[in-house]
C-alpha cells in the first residue's frame, strides 16, 4: 500500500476531475455487466470517451482501476468522520448508516456488481486484493475498534472473536444478496436489523414491547 | 422442481453411471476453470468423452447440469441420516461434520468453484436458481428444524430469528473462504468452531477451561 498515491479513504468517492468520474463510472459498467474480461483499459478508455494515456495516468493497473471503481458504488453509505465515531454509540451509528445501506443493498447494479466482485477472485484475484487492501481494510480496522469499545464496555461478551462477528455479519449481507429472490430496501433494512440484533449490537425490538 | 426426475438428495453424490460421473466431472471443471461461458453442454461432452446425446438425456439444460455438478464438489460433506439427525444432539451433529467440511473448504478447487458460483448469479441466474431448489433449500429445511429443536430445548434464545442465524453462519463461510488470504484445514476447523461458537451452538472452549 505504501507505493500508492494518497487519496481519501472511507468517505465515498475521492475528490477527482471530470475525467476521472467518467473513467471510474465506464469500469464499473464494464466489469458489473461483463465481468474483469470485459474491462480492459481499452474498452474503460473508449466508454469514458478520453485516451488511454489519460487512464493510465491516473490508474497503474486495470485491477486497481476496478477496485477504486468497485468502491464508487457504495457512495451512498457514508462513513462517519473519527469524531463522530468517538462521540457516537455503536447503535445510534448503526441506525444512522442502515437507511443508506439499505438502499444499496437492494439495488440491482450492486447485486450484479457485488457477484462480479466475488466471481473475480478465481479469473482475476488482484481486483479482489486491491479492494481488499485499499477498501475492506482500512474499513475493518474502524469496524474492529468499534466493537473493541462495545466489548470493553461490556455491551458484547467478554470472550466474543470480534474478527468472527465481522464475517458473520459482513457474509451474511453477502450471501443474502446473493440469493435468489433479491431484496426490497424495506426487506433489506429488516434483514439488517435482524443482523445487528442477532450479534447483539441492536436490542431486539421484541425484547421492548 | 416437480419436472425433475427423481434422485436421491442430501446424501453426497447420486448413483450414477460411469458416463454420468464422467460428465459431473467434466461440467465441473469447466465450470470451476472458466465459469459457466466455458461449460457448454458441448464443451461438457468432448471432456468427458460422450456424445452430446448422452448428455442431454440425463440433463436438459446445462444450468441443471452445472447445479448438479457444484453439488458432487462436496461429496466429502456428508449429511447425516433422518434416524441420526433425530437421535443426536446439535454439538454432536456439528462436530462430526466439521472435520470433512474445513478439508472442503480448504481446497483451492472449492475456493475457485464458490467463486464461479456467485459470479454466475449476474451472468448465468438460473444455475443459482437450480443449485439453491434442488440442493440448497432441502438442506436449509433440515438445518432449520434442528435450529428450531435447540431453541425449543431453550439451547438458543427464544426470540432467535433463525434464517438470519442460517445466513449468518453460511454467508461466514462463503465470504471467509474469498478473502484474499486462504485457509488451511486446520484453520479452517478454528474458523468453523468461532462461528457455531458465537452462534451459540457450541460451547466456548474458554469457558469450559
Amino acid at each position: 500500500m505504501s507505493a500508492e498515491p494518497e487519496r481519501p479513504r472511507g468517505r465515498g468517492r475521492p475528490r477527482s476531475t471530470e475525467a476521472d468520474e467518467a473513467i471510474l463510472t465506464a469500469a464499473l459498467e464494464l466489469f458489473t455487466e461483463g465481468g474483469a474480461g470485459a474491462a480492459s483499459m481499452q474498452a474503460i478508455a473508449a466508454r469514458a470517451g478520453v485516451g488511454r494515456l489519460t487512464v493510465y495516468r491516473r490508474w497503474s493497473t486495470k485491477e486497481e482501476l476496478i477496485a477504486q471503481a468497485i468502491e464508487s458504488a457504495r457512495a451512498d453509505i457514508p462513513d462517519p468522520d473519527s469524531a463522530t465515531l468517538a462521540a457516537t454509540s455503536l447503535p445510534d451509528l448503526i441506525e444512522r448508516v442502515l437507511p443508506g445501506a439499505a438502499e444499496t443493498l437492494a439495488r440491482p447494479g450492486f447485486r450484479a456488481l457485488l457477484a462480479q466482485t466475488l466471481g473475480s477472485t478465481q479469473t482475476h484475484p488482484r481486483i479482489m486484493r486491491a479492494y481488499w487492501d485499499h477498501h475492506i481494510e482500512p474499513r475493518r480496522r474502524v469496524s474492529m475498534a468499534l466493537l473493541e469499545r462495545a466489548r470493553d464496555a461490556g455491551d458484547l461478551p467478554a470472550g466474543t472473536d470480534l474478527e468472527v462477528l465481522v464475517d458473520m455479519m459482513v457474509g451474511a449481507v453477502v450471501y443474502r444478496v446473493l440469493q435468489p429472490r433479491p431484496l426490497d430496501a424495506a426487506e433489506a433494512e429488516r434483514f439488517l436489523r435482524a443482523v445487528y440484533t442477532q450479534a447483539g449490537l441492536l436490542k431486539d425490538p421484541a425484547a421492548d414491547g
